[in-house]
């Protein structure tokens, strides 16, 4: 049987829980962020100069509010208790000034309030006040980090979602290996890889799935650039090069599914490998060999990139270094915490990082494989089932 | 000749004339959104957990400040004359820390500081102080809107790559109404259009063409779920829904040139129009037409809406009436200002804006066309090139 999404039950828990991850002096918790939001009612829209936002009262009711624009939208897919609208942004009254009258009408006018973001971020040419300008009764607590420590730890049924998103990137994936010859561009392999990928996922999951996710559309298989010598730019993010014998590449895949997504990161050479891509090659599955075996609950995020270092240093190779080991992910492409030599947050059962420490070789290219694992009691069960060994990795170059 | 992208001169001119829509006592701009500092530095990024910042000195040195990992990135794309580089986040020592440093070893420790957000957003698990709370000694101002205003007013430059974008957009939507049929699938049909209008598209602007704008890859036409009475929900966010007869469709299309998109979207019926179907459609054409005639440089952009909102109410129409009549585009998807009647900003000559007033009815469908346009000192020009009549917008059912 494929995945199901989250039940309503399984939301409306996070929401009274999330209280188990705040000091006990919070009344309610106000989000603005639309990853947290889709976290606690199931209400997943594309952010614009709109402010939404979530009103989590102690004991787990949730108040959603929202532009009229969106009314049915959070009333057919959302699970808030309450749905309330304002009319438009900026609107006859800011709808700043709109949120705030109603927490107070709550009775929240002089609470203990966590949240995620004081205000509305303005990504999209919204402006206003902080909620702390607005409401300057209310004691206001930033507190991402609480409600980003619960997202980190992974339900069951969260797990298969994200095991669910694995078994269709795979899929890209090998048809992007496939379909990847010398001459052909970059974008041709992407959309033919991605585009038959999503067709076999939406077969197999039906009428009902929806992907929900803001960074991943349907099935998807991509370079981003990581071509020949731009492989050496971790974020590259052209779409325009052409394959050619000798080049390094650097793969991305997952699949939306349900609100949640996956990781799976290769390098592939074209043709046969030369002695230096053999030899950062080798390097680089040690690096990520290590990172496998230093992860397990109970250690800290910090020892793992520790462990990785070490080797970097240990082999001369830190000019080749450019990034942390890895990092959480589920709803968020990504989350935290991160597998990074400063963060001293302890690994839990139940969260889902990538593993990737990557080598950056100038005028060569990159080489990071990606792995999405699941941390358990003893160590990690690797989630990921794709060959990872470089003889499996060559694209025949004539 | 196809558009070419944003000389490095205009952006100079950018970060000079910043200052020109800021208050005199501003020394310098501290800016934190990946578009802002694309627009200043030309510098296209994939923003995450890692803190990147812009800083602008008056006068117009910009000192661009980004991880390890993107070291190289910014120097082959970025224009800015001082790039520094910190280790990862969270790091040994928080990146925030290393800016506040910085920013008082450049001698701004007590400086009169704008900025368009206090703080780097925690879109991805980051966490960390705000610029306040990490340069105490400095007086920090809050501007979005003046980095908004200034990015609002495009120049010829801007306007060609908006036109070129619209271009291939155009192309994009001509496949997308000829793919679409009866029992096909949503998202075969966008793939299709999209991925070929991608490949003419990047074969006409050659390989030195990049995308850079974070909404949009390649050239896409797609439905974004708006199909059927689900059309009646503007910012649907499905893609797996197929065709029948008798829908009511809503479209979207654009493409990505140089950091620059445009925006088109039409109303199309698969088969004869119902006579409730053809009432909507005119009522939506009348609407478009009215806010046309609206728009000139001079008038604030609350009157336009009003304009509009006056035809919901002398037709009795507000039981259909969900969003506002347009927002201006270029960078992003939507920017500032907003033809809506709360927006008390004046209309200026330069402006690009969205013409797309909409009608949503319950169980039959959404009724909506957009059109990119440019605010001129008589009226406006419409930049979008795509029939508007309903005769032209029907898909042959059978």
């Amino acid at each position: 049987m494929t995945a199901q999404p989250i039940s309503p039950a399984e939301r409306a828990a996070r929401a009274r829980d999330v209280f188990g991850h705040l000091p006990p002096h919070i009344d309610a918790a106000v989000l603005f962020d639309d990853q947290f939001i889709q976290y606690y009612s199931g209400f997943s829209f594309m952010p614009t100069e709109r402010p939404i936002a979530l009103v989590v009262v102690r004991g787990g009711e949730r108040h959603l509010f929202v532009p009229r624009l969106e009314r049915e939208h959070a009333e057919q897919t959302g699970e808030a208790e309450v749905i309330l609208d304002y009319a438009e942004y900026p609107g006859r009254v800011h709808p700043m000034r709109q949120l705030a009258d109603y927490l107070a009408q709550q009775g929240l006018e002089s609470a203990q309030l966590a949240i995620d973001h004081d205000g509305y971020p303005s990504v999209m040419g919204y402006h206003g006040p902080t909620l702390s300008e607005s409401l300057r009764t209310a004691t206001i607590h930033r507190r991402p980090d609480a409600f980003d420590h619960q997202m980190s730890l992974k339900s069951e049924a969260e797990v298969r979602l994200i095991e669910e998103s694995i078994v269709w990137g795979t899929q890209a994936h090998h048809l992007l290996q496939r379909y990847t010859r010398v001459g052909e561009s970059e974008h041709t392999v992407e959309a033919r890889a991605s585009k038959e990928a999503t067709e076999a996922m939406t077969q197999a999951l039906g009428p009902s799935y929806r992907g929900q996710n803001r960074w991943l559309s349907g099935a998807v298989a991509l370079y981003r650039g990581q071509i020949g010598p731009a492989s050496a730019l971790p974020h590259a993010t052209t779409t325009g090069a052409r394959f050619q014998a000798g080049d390094t590449l650097v793969t991305g895949a997952g699949a939306a599914v349900w609100g949640y997504l996956s990781e799976l990161e290769r390098t592939m050479v074209m043709g046969e490998p030369s002695p230096e891509q053999q030899r950062y090659f080798q390097h680089m599955l040690n690096l990520q060999d290590i990172a496998f075996a230093a992860v397990r609950a109970g250690v800290t995020a910090a020892s793992v990139d520790q462990a990785v270092q070490a080797y970097f240093a240990q082999e001369g190779l830190q000019a080749y270094w450019r990034h942390h080991v890895g990092h959480s992910l589920g709803q968020r492409i990504h989350e935290s915490p991160f597998l990074d030599i400063g963060d001293e947050r302890v690994l839990e059962a139940g969260m889902v990082l990538t593993i990737e420490p990557g080598l950056y070789v100038p005028g060569l290219g990159g080489f990071r494989h990606s792995d999405t694992i699941l941390v358990t009691a003893t160590g990690m069960k690797c989630l990921t089932d794709y060959p990872r060994d470089l003889e499996s990795l060559i694209i025949p170059a004539s």
